[in-house]
């Protein structure tokens, strides 16, 4: 049995930004050795999410305008009396901070379109994503 | 230490549809002969999502049309001039592909009324999903 | 490698509640030995969820009121024919019943400003969490 550990360092360029990180979680998988088993890819940020979809450009832009109808940048929330970035906390809760994925055969079992993305809502910043690999050697 | 991993075929029947696959989870549990860990359920296509929540029918109606609410499936989308299913991609975004769930004593840790659901926003097609079971034996 | 299996006791204490719930999963991974793995986070409810960002105040009632506005609580559901809850079940699907954390050094890696709850949609009540720490000893 195995585990391997690697965090990722991402700079992230827009306001708003889903990064294609695939190659990231690929790379972690080959150098951990696992054969048979887990990944679980992680941010642990509170302005950032993870997700998995296809990486086309229209439907980025679709999400970044879906998300933008269901929580509004300005949307006269508390938080913003804090810091004002309410609207990336609560899209980050939607999105989650996490993905799990299995691994056979030594492969990544992704369909063949679908990519991970890391979001970022509250850019741009030096964001790090933690990627945790498990499973038999 | 075990790793199980099965890959299952679903034949969905509706555009739209919500797959107990419950019972599918619990065969690869008993299958693997892990004791204690955990099973991830992850659907490798980009038009699908994996929740949990009860198996009842004016609920899953519910689900339906909060979801075609919130994301309708005539929104005037850009990805849709590639491929019109713009709202499934976005819908199986919000929803995520996987689930992980804990086993102890050889038992699927669902609570009394959690079933584990396919959900279908572009069918009817041949679905897939994937099951690694990973613990102690 | 090891296992360990934990489930959590919480009273809730309001209809609508976000309880930071980090203690108890931090006390979980000390306790398995667990120096480098996972930790599943799962709630074995259909009407509450988990998710993971930032405790403070004002976010937690922006979070109340965004979901309400998304998944009203009166929405003229089918389910509340049957049980007067649809919109915790709606909103427990959106939010996911688990998530999946990475452990290394013997430590969450969680962020700095991340905290684990429990969201709770339809209490008082007697809640449990099931905590699973899988990983090499």
């Amino acid at each position: 049995m195995k585990s391997y550990f690697k965090e990722v360092s991402i700079r992230t360029k827009g306001k708003i930004e889903f990064r294609n990180i695939t190659r990231d979680v690929v790379k972690a998988v080959e150098e951990s050795g696992v054969r048979s088993g887990i990944v679980n890819v992680f941010t642990p940020h509170t302005t950032t999410g993870i997700f998995v979809n296809e990486d086309e450009g229209g439907l980025k832009r679709d999400l970044e305008l879906i998300l933008e109808k269901l929580i509004p940048e300005r949307g006269g929330y508390e938080h913003d009396e804090v810091d004002y970035n309410a609207y990336a906390h609560l899209r980050s809760i939607i999105l989650s901070p996490s993905v799990t994925i299995p691994i056979e055969n030594r492969r990544l079992m992704l369909g063949t379109w679908q990519s991970v993305f890391l979001a970022e809502f509250d850019g741009p910043r030096e964001r790090r994503v933690r990627i945790q690999v498990l499973g038999m050697g």
